[in-house]
């Protein structure tokens, strides 16, 4: 049977424009449901300044509280910069996130530098990591297209892919950061990173903002990617867009993926109890649905 | 550049199980802004019984005030029996909707006859209607599954699909009806079908139910489907399935199809116009997706 990895991101990437910040032992009731129900990557928080994003000013504690416990979990952050480094260095976390934008006008926006420069610099970041002993996710935000600039070239994103692999780092993310991306896209964007850097580990983070967020994940399986990071129930998203602008949820993959033959190794009706946990911390319905579906089983209408 | 014909079924399928009773005035003016965003085919109600379908009491009544206004716009409505024939026949209606199901148990629960006695009443009723000049869609309900007995076999939906095509109906509809397709079925069913009954239309009737919707209708597209059922707002769905169990949204399969360059005819943009309305009626924001994103616009996260 062929298998996938889910790599949850609900605690970072869903929790991170959260309005009401979790305490750390609610984030950790939520770690262990998503690690009980057999997720085995997680990317838990961001060493970003706390300032501009308050609901990860505990990733350290969080992480030194749970990394020993469940043995076999990958648990994962997101790194910006030499000092988010630094940080994730000191809790003793053994795997990071990295990233830049391949979109100019993004990375203006987001980190206040041009794209060029950003990804100079984060190139030298993945080194510094890499020679101290860390496994490095490095990523490409904006890979399929920028909420600014509309298309991104798809040289330059190979480009980047090309240069990343030479780093050191372990695998590649293309990142469809604002949800643009649509599946002939992916696969055609998908077969092009392949080609240039073959072997090298490749993963995808989707976004379902306009709806296509399994479709994509599918394309990218059926063009051999087999990492993809989920959010449970859909969690996230930006707070400009109302509605479902969170990652594809997790629950709906697995069951996307169990429908097709493809093993993920997670329990589906445990992780909609993860669902369930974050709709009453948050007093809320996610927009995932295999939650409301297991619920309501046996009845359906015509 | 490719196109694809949309049938918005918003006032048939995405009202039937809604609770509040729409006003004709509030459905013509639904129907109204459907044909001014382009929309050319629309399943604006059923000839069931008014106690069963309290929302659809009024069909005759709405079809006959707007048949005469939108040429070029085919109207149709859905008819599972002699009485509801008879009724369509009466108010000029010129094309039909009529179906049965290929699961025995949804056939028994929901007409309360076995699946073959309902598919043979099926296949006379087509040839009355087809004798009394009307064109005919015929479908057959839970193509991709039941809820009530999990998998349909493919032989009895092809059996069903050459005999419907023999009766002088002008299309095949496969429905998806209660949620449960996934796209390598899609894809294997469609073409199946197509080898069964080639040059015959196709068309297909999904809901978003798990998520799938948009990957389904891709994967349908890709082995030539071109007709394919959506709701506004993806307004819809069984009231015992919370969330988002209704057809595909239209506007977010417009934008699909914009994204891989294939021509819907429709204006995204006057589509989302729609939605607002329904919400407006309803009181309630729809699943569907893009009206949010086209609301805010220029503004984005990364």
């Amino acid at each position: 049977m062929p298998t996938v990895i889910l790599e949850d991101e609900s605690l970072r990437d869903g929790l991170q424009f959260e309005q009401k910040i979790l305490t750390l032992e609610e984030k950790w009731s939520l770690y262990r449901l998503l690690a009980a129900a057999g997720v085995k990557r997680l990317q838990v928080g961001s060493f970003v300044h706390p300032k501009v994003v308050p609901q990860m000013a505990d990733t350290a504690e969080f992480i030194q509280h749970v990394r020993d416990e469940t043995p076999g979990v990958l648990i994962t952050a997101l790194v910006l910069n030499d000092k988010g480094l630094e940080r994730a260095l000191n809790c003793g976390l053994g795997h990071l996130s990295m990233s830049s934008s391949a979109s100019n006008s993004h990375s203006l926006k987001n980190v206040k530098r041009p794209a060029t420069e950003s990804f100079a610099a984060l190139l030298d970041l993945i080194r510094q990591a890499v020679a101290s002993g860390l496994e490095v996710r490095a990523g490409i935000q904006c890979a399929f297209g920028c909420a600014y600039e509309g298309a991104v070239a798809e040289d330059r994103v190979i480009e980047m892919a090309v240069r990343l692999a030479e780093t050191g780092a372990n695998e590649l993310n293309l990142a469809d950061t604002t949800g643009m991306a649509n599946p002939l896209q992916v696969r055609r964007l998908v077969a092009k990173t392949r080609a240039a850097i073959p072997q090298f580990p490749i993963s995808i983070h989707l976004h379902d903002t306009r709806g296509l967020g399994l479709a994509n994940m599918l394309a990218a399986y059926e063009e051999g990617v087999n990492i993809f990071d989920v959010s449970a129930g859909g969690l996230g998203g930006c707070p400009f867009v109302k509605g479902a602008s969170g990652n594809v949820a997790a629950e709906d993959a697995v069951n996307l993926f169990e429908q097709i033959g493809v093993a993920t190794g997670i329990d589906l009706k445990a992780l909609c109890k993860v669902v369930d946990r974050y709709e009453e911390i948050l007093g809320r319905r996610l927009p995932g649905r295999m939650n409301q579906v297991i619920k309501s089983q046996g009845i359906s209408c015509e």
